[in-house]
């Protein structure tokens, strides 16, 4: 008899794969069975709704980002807005690998799921939450090259809100470009940042609200 | 007998709406017959699918664009940054009057139809150049206040781009404090640009490419 532990990841695993690929919507528990080679019952028995399978592979995904996402980045780049860089650089390579195909697991289904409801949209929540944390440790590292006045909360709220929009109209247009010249852009402001926080002889700026 | 291009025009303004509110794939035909109260034979007569429908609501939206988005934003203010700013505004009205249960529509179609053909992905970049037009008209009107070397189209690129993520934050977290976070993250930018391009005494940066 299969571990019925190793089951539940590998449903999670493909389930987490086609609702990327697919959407949550348009994906079919059929599908799921097919992909996973599991039977109905023992699906049934991991995870009694489809939400609850949404649910788990949500979880999953929290739990995988700093290992797929991020480790790879801070393993490979030392200085932290490099790094930050790096992250975005990884969407990239998916828009590419992929074809356009696949953007943000997790900005999609924010999108598809709006209207969803408690446990689901925390764990959306959640998801974002923790990437912008890591884009944060590495903005607070980095102090010294971003003015007092620019929070590096808000700094990696709005890196994260380009990198969304950015794969979004990427996916759109079918073109990498679209993706890169909204990077060069958040790349431009951080460089006047930069200036701005290693130019001693500019007056400081009020701390926006 | 009504009118044949009342009816057309009928069918189209009610399936934009059901397409915003609820996405493409979730609205059925016998939907959009109930809240129009049209024949189906007379929706079939217009539409002979339902892709020919979601284009003319595409098409519909790209001659809205200006009267609906645009124009009142425009009659409202004088400064060109100002109008950019405005039309941001007028998403994050949106965002509250419909407690985050509506977007942007174009941006919501997007990712449903990531991975549509032809005609509707073409029908959906149409709409996001025309958006971007509009916002770089305000942009090369303030060319004073933007270093020679940010290329105006990049910066509209970039607008629409924070606009688009802002949104799918704020609908995730349902809570217009991350839509307007990013938005003065932006405001911060233009301010730094706008502070580089009237100090005479900064050397100019090389054109990014």
């Amino acid at each position: 008899m299969p571990d019925p532990e190793s089951s539940r990841e590998r449903i999670i695993e493909v389930a987490a794969d086609l609702f990327l690929k697919q959407g949550y919507g348009a994906t079919g528990i059929a599908q799921i069975l097919d992909a996973t080679g599991i039977l109905r019952g023992s699906l049934y028995y991991h995870f009694p709704t489809k939400e609850d399978l949404l649910i788990a592979t949500l979880e999953w995904r929290k739990k995988m980002m700093w290992p797929e996402v991020m480790q790879p980045v801070f393993d490979r780049l030392d200085d932290p807005i490099e790094r930050v860089f790096g992250i975005l650089d990884g969407y990239r390579q998916l828009l590419l690998m992929f074809e356009f195909q696949l953007g943000c697991p997790i900005g999609n289904l924010a999108l598809e799921l709006g209207e969803s409801h408690g446990r689901v949209r925390e764990l959306l929540a959640e998801n974002f939450e923790n990437w912008k944390r890591a884009v944060r440790t590495c903005l607070q590292e980095a102090a010294a090259r971003i003015p007092p006045e620019v929070r590096s909360d808000d700094l990696a709220h709005f890196v994260l809100t380009v990198m969304e929009g950015a794969v979004m109209l990427a996916r759109t247009y079918r073109t990498i470009d679209c993706y890169d010249r909204a990077v060069n852009s958040l790349r431009d402001y951080f460089e006047r940042l930069s200036a701005a926080a290693t130019d001693w002889n500019r007056p400081v700026a009020k701390r926006r609200k």
